[in-house]
């Protein structure tokens, strides 16, 4: 198991807010310009008081129709989920939404890079799961299988992040290996062993 | 003048409607996956009722730190700002804020392809205005100089989107004609004359 030294740092964090910390660190280093979406949120009621500013009064939460988070990297469309699990064996698949996963393959389709970085709290380890590998565990689930991606099976096709200090957690440069020796040839090989 | 077959369509609508009625037919298409971006609130309270959903009871607006719509169109990132203006001379730019600026400076930087969306909503006219284009009279603007963009200058340096019916702006053809004709040549073009 690996050594975890930059524990301490993650205090209290949750992945949103290391990977908000993250994408600071890219921009201020111009490295990609990252960015979380806005929660969306339907407006019912807004008060506007005089000398003061407006206040929404009543509003509700909305289901995302897309994911997280988005931006670009090297003139790269990047388009990602953030997804915590405190499963120390599986990543389960119960809580992701069937448009967040058409929206990552319609991304996909029009050469755009999407994936899933994915924590698990209590083993402090973090994969990007990329969509490729995310869609033939997704359509498993579907056609009767098992409904979470396992431990072994996520160190076997995704990368694992390094955690540290400063980016927080260097997704990018997990990224540049997965991109380097795609996803599609990693799970041929499998196959064929 | 043009010709507003359409404008009958376009009875109460805002650029906004008009752009996701746009991207709700180029997502359908398969032509590209581009959204509006949630408006960014800050959450203050909420209530958590027995038996129905959580309501917000307190919340305000943010400003936001990006802009309007991203996505991805042919494996490129795109990135727009849509604004309306009643002027039928020029575009003021007094309602741009300067974190939006930065935010299109960088991404033109990362190789992401930025501009704004305007729309002068008397005229019933639709613009594709670069963000070098824009980059040039926004510092003109900060040197001193005229708080707006005139209509000449948006007509000679812009693209104008031709209003329809599905899409009902299209503006990735637009985009296609200008990247084409990359603005840099055409300042330079324009600057020789
Ligand atoms: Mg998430
Ligand atoms: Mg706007």
């Amino acid at each position: 198991s690996k050594n975890k030294n930059f524990s301490f740092s993650n205090r209290g964090k949750t992945l949103e807010e290391e990977l908000n910390e993250s994408n600071e660190f890219y921009l201020s280093r111009s490295i990609a310009v990252i960015h979380k979406k806005p929660v969306p949120i339907q407006i019912v009621h807004v008060k506007y008081p005089v000398r003061s500013a407006a206040v929404i009064t009543e509003a509700y939460f909305r289901s995302p129709s897309t994911t997280d988070f988005n931006g670009v990297w090297k003139g790269k469309y990047i388009d990602f989920e953030a997804k915590e699990t405190t499963s120390r064996t599986s990543f389960p698949l119960n809580n992701i939404h069937d448009h967040q996963v058409e929206h990552m393959k319609k991304v996909t389709e029009h050469d755009g890079i999407a994936f899933l970085i994915v924590k698990f709290t209590s083993l402090e380890r973090y994969f990007i799961v990329p969509y490729d590998y995310f869609e033939e565990k997704w359509e498993r689930k579907i056609a009767g299988g098992r409904k979470s991606i396992t431990l072994k099976e996520i160190e076997d096709m995704s990368i694992e992040i390094e955690a540290g200090f400063n980016p927080r957690l260097d997704y990018l440069a997990a990224l540049e290996h997965l991109l380097q020796s795609p996803i599609k040839e990693r799970i041929e090989r499998q196959e064929n062993e």
